[in-house]
This record gives structure tokens, sequence and C-alpha cells, in this order.
């Protein structure tokens, strides 16, 4: 079985982090699946995908890293491609991945506890997100 | 087919890098998987998954790099939720992913030579870690 | 159904990225897929895979973050081991990963418009690499 489906969201703008676990949750319940695989992801170069745990303090030093590693206020070569200033975003997601695949057994993502799959956007404004949710198994 | 099966390891601590590579080739032959895929997924938000020369050399630098990039001695803010002076192990975790994807070809994972699937323990302590190992394909 | 296949390609050394879209998107074509995912992995250590917008500028900004994070010019236990001189390339390696999973729709990887699927060049050499396109789904 194959199931490919999409989940949208609205983000913030830069640093902004979206727990994406319920929303993968219900597709695999939707699908039906019991035991396969889930793979998340993100079609765009400016948003990354990975796990943590989603709480208020991670969710400071997540961006906080990411602008001290590539900072947001640095001249980089992609802005004098396209002058849209997000050269930082390009290379903060080429570095943290757009996907992600997780285990599902008995109709659960094999997650720990404290654990959640999230969204990253890098980008430098709000934006519309549309992810993609592919279960594969039986 | 699917497969889904766990292997146990314990860690000395943050630094610590295991190599997984034969118990996942014998999940593989217990599956009985001749062409697909397997997945290697951490449940849990302090230790990664990636592939490495697992040499003496190697197992000095990726530790030292970490340190580097996101010292265990700073303070994070996640540190001010739990207490657990664990945030920089989440931040590592969080950067490197917890899973890794490797086709399987004639029974055999596509590694190279002297490439090997390692888990890195990031957390602050020594621990028994359970990874998941899913096995899809024909 | 699940097809395993090769993509051959010749790099430039140290800094080379690679755009692999249009030869992943083929062996879709060829295996027939509709329904899945393609799973693109990179047999060795001093390779990685991810996606990125691929244009002139990043393709210098990427290779320069690289070098400000894990300089080529300093010296690694790596180096003690094997004094091949590419410690560097296996830390760039491990951290970015060998491996990225895309889900298939219709006959098409469901990237972004501007996201490409890329190869990254991590050795201290110009290298003929073999990298493993598996094709998984209906």
């Amino acid at each position: 079985m194959t199931v490919t489906q999409e989940i949208t969201l609205r983000t913030d703008g830069p640093g902004d982090i979206i727990d994406i676990t319920a929303a993968v949750r219900e597709k695999i319940i939707e699908a039906g699946l019991t035991d396969g695989l889930v793979t998340v992801f993100c079609p765009g170069s400016t948003g990354g995908i990975t796990t943590v745990e989603f709480e208020p303090g991670l969710r400071r030093d997540l961006p906080e890293f990411f602008e001290k590693l590539i900072p947001s206020d640095r001249s980089y070569h992609h802005d004098e491609t396209w002058h849209d200033g997000n050269g930082f975003s390009h290379l903060r997601a080429a570095l943290v991945g757009p996907d992600i695949t997780v285990p599902v057994m008995a109709g659960q993502p094999t997650l720990g506890t404290w654990q959640q799959i999230v969204f990253l956007e890098f980008d430098n404004k709000a934006r519309t997100r549309r992810l993609v949710v592919q279960i594969i198994g039986d």
C-alpha cells in the first residue's frame, strides 16, 4: 500500500518550529497503516524536517543555534543571484535536510515519548507550507 | 514485506559512537530480505544516526567537532525547562537526525567498503538504547 | 515493486556540487513508478546528499560554509590513522548524511520548483561516484 497525502501549515517566519506529530499520526490512521513507514518531505529549499523534544526552551535554543552557525545578517552569494535576502535560509535547510522517515508499528510511529516530528521554518518571512506525508506498508 | 525489529545497545555516554552495521546486516538476513530498504530509527531526542568510517581517529574527531559546535558547558534554555543539563544533547541530535535509510541489494545494504552505520550518543550519561530496524521490500 | 539502480558521476573534488535531479527522474520513469518513494544513497563516507536550489550563488555559499565549519587545513585524528588528509571530508559527510528519501506522486518526485537533489563531494580529490537510486512502490 502506498498512500500520499499532504498537510498544510502556516509559519511565523524564521525560527518558527511547528510540531507536526499529531497531523502525521492522523494521516497514518486515515491511511489505515498497521506496519510500514512514513516519510515526511518538505517540497521547498528553505525548510527542514527533523525530530526534537518540542518544549519552550528548545524552541528558543534551536533558532539561536542556527543564527550563530549561519547568521542571517551576513551577505551570501545567493543574495547576489536573487536579492531576496534568504541565503542563510537555504544553507540552514540544506544542512538539516527536507525529509524524515519514521517506522510505523501497530499503527503508531516509533517515536520516543519526548520526541516530536517538527518542521523548521528557515525562510525570512511567514509562509504557508505544504508538506508531503507518504505512507508505505501493510 | 514489512518486518520491524529492534536492536538494543549500551552506550558509555556523551561522545560514544557505536557501530551497528553488523546488527543491521543480521536483521536483514533474519527478515530474508533480498531487495528493498532498511530504515534505522532512534526513538529518542538525544541520539543520532548517520554513517562514518568507524576508525579510532574519527571516533575522536566527531565528538571533538560536536563539542566545539555545540558546547556541553554552555547554558541552554532547555536546561531552564528540565534542569537535566542536556540541552546540548538535544541540539546535536536535532541537527544530525534520528533516521537513516539504506537500500538493500541481493541481501546486502549498499554501503561503501569503509562506511559503517553508527549510533551517536549525544546524551550526558551512559544509556541503554533501543533502535528500530525496519525492513521493507521483497 | 522494488527497483534498484545506479547512477555514475564525475566530480571535480572538494566543494563540487552535482545536480542529480534529472538522473533521478529518469530512473523513476525507467522503473515505471507511479506512486512510492525514491531513496538516493551514497556508498562511501566522504560524500553527502541533500536538496538545495542549484544556482551559482549557493554553489559558492555551501563550500564556503563547510570550509568555515570544518576547515580543510586543520589536522584531524583521522589523518593520523590513514595519512590521506581527508579527515575534514569524513566529518562533513557524517554531518550531512549519505541518504535522501523523496516521495513520488504520479511519476514525479515531490520536489519544490526551486529544489534540486544534489550530491556534495566532500573528498579532497576528484572522484568517480556511483550512487544507488532505489525505487519502492506501485
